[in-house]
């Protein structure tokens, strides 16, 4: 098995675009900074990954129920949620060379500090008293910090005046906090119990980076569980161990995360406790799921801006008090990127014979299976087979190569099985099932595919 | 039955409000001009919508494969498609009562003339000629038209200038032309082959309206199939049938639909045919899908703004040619409404009893099954059952009133299966299986349950 130092953001993109998981977005056009298309194999790929969050979270969830709100909200939304007036990075100009900087940033990759929680007076007393430099030209000559706000602002309607000033959303916990009434009363669901979201959102990010990693447009998996004060941190704990416990069901190995629970001083001032979950990728740590207690704060700021009460009536109490929040928020390209870096491997046969391959959890394979007709003879009865499975599953079919060729294309785009159709499956109406992990084969009936198949898709 | 003059739009939208299909966006802020959110059934049922198209259009289809290209595109690709051009509403403003309106909007409610292809002059002449008036003053003074840009902008970066402007995609389309050599040479895929993608899309629409059916953040269900010039005809019948096929084998009536071709003057300069599919709606007939043979054109204009070979070598005839292109583009807002609105139904039991129910085909269906214990005291064997069947589908639990009473509540929001676990089931291992249209009753054995609702979720 490959080591971690082995696997390279090098290989695992050019995989992806030599198969068609990733393509680099507009790339006719010289492309569009950082802007990424999910190809034939990573859309069902990365639908595979939303629909196991769905699954665990809301589907097999005794609480929990969905919602799809709009990227476009009514602004008022984003000057209560804080986002308006305070969502902004801290930009300084290096006055020798131009170029522009984030001032957090430096001070992390220069000294290793985490300046959160500090204010921009800190952070730039900080810069010249240690004297970071700028990463262009090396010198310690920078402007004042000023801020940057991250949300994309456009116009509805036909004049681009102040009136019509909206925002594309920052993040999709906000459309679960301004529709808590909404959902409460039309599914008359009694605390506690969460709303999950899978949606757009998008952050003017100065510096995105590291392929999907960091990307100005992407898209979230949040959840926002609404509980009785008091019993918060309880539920945060809960929370924390399903999201973990989610990512090892679906092949992340232990070694490759770690929780890290922020400091007291680096809470923001309304959270009881937050853990993010990281994972170890070739370029480094990075966080993929941010897991906190934001107790009441939410909520609170939209009664405040709305003058409407999203309170809740706890009838075993007979108390009307507003709910606190445990939210984990999870990346989905993120967490598809960290899948994908997991699973690449690169196994050594014999000397001169190595073969790749995504040992993706088969949940999550692009393909659950591909047809191999083992002669174009055979084209016909494998396609009927293709036919039959693919009212079930996305299955491949391939008939281009040698059978070995065939398994290792399949391989590296982590088919979990190969199905043979060979001159004997006429006869005996079976199939041989190649295990992409193990490489073994057995012999199936093509009656029980669906079963077989099914089976290994539980995590 | 409900008669479809007895099917409001009133109904449809408290319906949706009360049960949660659908809220409006930003409901309190007061909301933000037809933004609508999907509530926790809303969002399962379009999910299903969108999985049923995907099945159907990608995993069960031999000739096409799936995409999900980027929201932000390099605006060069906006130049090429002739958005930047010409994707623009006639608007014209009274100048009694300063109201703006489009004015082939004005032209075709007034006259029923469809001004499809006319001028900007041509519109003038006529309203002048013919005496259209300002619905709102009912004069005829209108200034001349000024053609108003649909695409939303922003700017990416950090400064607002020419440089940085990007615009938030009109259609999803795009997004396969500029990757069609991509995704051929990736999935080494022969022509004739399509390119599925689902997505948001948004049009500044300067009138929004008809609840989801316009609005101005909308999601798309596009194909674009790439296949021989000569032979986009025959693909684009073949394409019209199946279209119409997904719509009747998921419940939508012949009756409520009709196919209109274009007349030759209404087409596209560069389109071979064109057929729109329109539904009945309460308020009338509206498109659900376009479908065109859009010819050469659209690589044909990357080709020429990106100076890239989008062109196809045919293996089988040893030529090199740009493929022509069939696209079948659904709204899946639209679909979804139609559905709810075909589905919607009130049942006289008797004469002081009417039920509303909503036949929605099982597989679009929020909840597959609803499990209801007889008694409070049965609540932890149900729950199992609960337990059970949520590994396979999504599936309510309702404890709450008699048992009628909540046969009622999942009549109305349309699932398909009523599961009632009585004293006779710890004893017998079955439940009592209650049909949402025949209102039948059968006993079931629980450990059949998933077998019995899946075989009828297929279409």
């Amino acid at each position: 098995m490959l080591k971690n130092s082995e696997k390279t953001m090098d290989k695992i993109v050019a995989l992806c675009k030599g198969r068609g998981f990733v393509y680099p977005g507009s790339e006719i056009y010289g492309g569009l900074s950082n802007t990424w298309d999910y190809g034939p194999l990573g859309v069902e790929f990365k639908n595979n990954v939303k629909k196991a969050w769905w699954q665990k979270f809301v589907q097999e969830s005794r609480y929990n129920v969905g919602l799809d709100a709009a990227i476009l909200m009514n602004p008022q939304a984003w000057v209560a949620s804080g986002h308006v007036g305070g969502f902004s990075d801290p930009l300084m100009d290096c006055k020798e060379c131009k170029t522009r900087h984030r001032a957090d940033q430096l001070i992390e990759d220069q000294t290793g500090e985490n300046p959160a929680g500090w204010s921009d007076q800190q952070m730039m007393d900080f810069i010249r008293d240690k004297g970071v430099t700028c990463p262009n030209c090396g010198k310690t000559n920078f402007t004042e910090i000023r801020k940057f706000n991250l949300m994309f602002k456009t116009y509805q309607g036909v004049t681009e005046d102040a009136k019509n000033e909206i925002y594309l959303r920052p993040e999709t916990a906000q459309g679960i906090f301004v529709n808590f009434s909404n959902i409460q009363r039309t599914t008359r669901k009694k605390l506690p119990f969460g709303v999950c979201q899978i949606g757009k959102s998008f952050r003017n990010e100065i510096t995105p980076g590291n392929f999907t990693f960091r990307t100005r447009e992407f898209e979230q998996m949040e959840m926002e569980f609404f509980c009785k004060p008091g019993t918060d941190l309880e539920w945060f704990s809960y929370w924390k161990d399903t999201c973990k416990n989610w990512l090892l069901s679906l092949g992340i190995k232990e070694e490759n995360i770690k929780l890290r629970d922020h400091e007291q001083e680096e809470l923001s001032h309304y959270s009881n406790a937050t853990t993010d979950i990281e994972f170890m990728f070739p370029f480094g740590w990075g966080e993929l799921w941010g897991i906190a207690d934001r107790t009441d704060f939410d909520l609170k700021q939209h009664i405040t801006h709305s003058t409407k009460g999203l309170d809740y009536f706890d009838p075993e109490t007979n108390e009307r008090y507003v709910p606190y929040v445990v939210e984990p928020s999870l990346g989905a390209d993120r967490v598809a990127l960290a899948f994908l870096c997991e699973a690449y491997d690169e196994e050594q046969l014999d000397e001169k014979d190595t073969r790749v391959v995504l040992r993706l959890h088969p949940a999550l394979a692009p393909f659950k299976a591909c047809v191999l007709p083992l002669s174009k003879k055979l084209s016909e009865q494998a396609q009927e087979v293709y036919d039959k499975l693919s009212k079930y599953f996305r299955v491949d079919y391939d008939e281009a190569g040698s059978i070995g060729k065939r398994y290792r294309r399949q391989d590296e785009i982590g088919t979990p099985f190969c199905l043979t159709y060979d001159f004997d499956s006429v006869e005996d109406g079976c199939v041989t099932v190649r295990d992409r992990d193990t490489m073994e084969q057995e012999r199936v009936k093509i009656d029980e595919l669906v079963h077989y198949i099914s089976k290994r898709l539980k995590f």
